[in-house]
């Protein structure tokens, strides 16, 4: 499993996922599951995978090979008129390496699904955020829906769902997405630290702050034991039920 | 989907189920799923279940035709002679359900699939909490993992792991109960009041105080509201994130 957010704010974007991959539970090993591709001054372009590692792999290293030498940039994510051409692209990538493999020998084609969140922005335009399917197609996050979950979503989607904030600072985005990580990571085996964030700025089309937090992080140490006080004292601050009121 | 929780204290077993069923989401309805069985100063027991609608009413339709007449009671949950018996009969019925079902036609069988919880106590036992698979075999609860929850577990499963405590009145457990149960309504539409809550007194063998909670109830209400504002206040209070320290 994996756990990833693509978090829009009105300051920018913010990327976070997991390192883990598993198959089963006794055979996990650390991936980075975020590739970034930034051309300053004129897009900077941030990718999260979910899914089949070898999948995820095989589109990040098509999209990286295509994007290399300027000269041989077309169909490039690099040459792409906007972000949504991006999403096109990756879509189109995605859906061929499933369907390749797929088509290769095991029948069992669900294993080699995979599910992507890629933002950013390509000069020009908006900062967009889209969550493309395995089938290639793809959903744009809105102001009714401002950031995307993939992977292990359901534990750390109540806290998001209350706190989330257009006007956050960075920071706060931060310290609320590791709350939504450590809930997921206490519940689930398969998301582990370390874990990768990425800050895109708005209209900086560049890379932003890049961030790794190990596990021993005093800070996300903090957040993780202060968040079970945090949520024992809310809870113990709401009115008692009693079964005779009056 | 369902959102059921068996709750295990030290005072007794709390009980709570959700009455939403679906077939898709545009067939929506509602029904119990909550069964109870007593004879007082012999045995109190409860069911509640998760999965197939047929599967699960036939379980408690069968296990309520042999408990009817005492004479008719062999092999009848109201005589057997422990929870463990009890929780095998119903494995045994579960099974057969599903099992029957999948060999009259529809392929699917996956879609007769149910899950159980068992709870209760019988005289000269110790009150018991089961996991019922759709197998037939179960699990039971213990100081380790005191509680279960079946259906839509993951949404309300962080703040019960977190606020969870064997010592808890039954007033506090019910709470709990409902601010877990309200994350999960809030995130998965085929979870829906009213809830149904059965209190299990500890060694009381006969039925509890039952409590049906409605979506307008004011309490719920105050429950829901409140823990919006809870939440944002104890992640407000959680140290702030710096992206330079010291």
């Amino acid at each position: 499993m994996t756990y990833c957010v693509g978090f829009t704010l009105n300051k920018g974007i913010v990327f976070i996922s997991d390192t883990r991959t598993n198959s089963g539970v006794d055979n996990i090993s650390t991936f980075r599951k975020m590739a970034i591709w930034e051309e300053p001054d004129d897009r900077c372009i941030t990718l999260l995978s979910a899914g089949n590692l070898a999948t995820t792999q095989a589109v990040v290293s098509l999209l990286e090979e295509r994007s290399k030498s300027p000269q041989d940039r077309a169909p490039s994510i690099m040459a792409a008129d906007s972000m949504f051409q991006v999403a096109t692209m990756i879509g189109n990538t995605l859906r061929e390496v499933i369907s390749t493999h797929a088509m290769t020998g095991q029948r069992a084609d669900a294993t080699f699904n995979a599910t992507l969140l890629l933002g950013g922005q390509v000069k020009n335009g908006k900062q967009r955020l889209f969550l493309i399917y395995p089938e290639g197609n793809f959903i744009e996050a809105s102001d009714d829906t401002p950031f995307f979950q993939i992977g292990e979503t359901k534990y750390g989607r109540p806290i998001l769902l209350r706190a989330y904030d257009p006007d956050m600072t960075f920071e706060e985005a931060v310290k609320l997405l590791l709350v939504s990580f450590d809930s997921t990571i206490k519940a689930n085996l398969s998301v582990s630290p370390p874990l990768d964030i990425h800050i895109y700025e708005k209209d900086s089309l560049k890379q932003g702050r890049t961030l790794r937090i190990e596990a021993d992080d005093p800070y996300f140490q903090d957040i993780s034991s202060g968040w079970g006080v945090a949520l024992r004292e809310a809870f113990s601050k709401l009115p008692a039920y009693s079964f005779d009121p009056n």
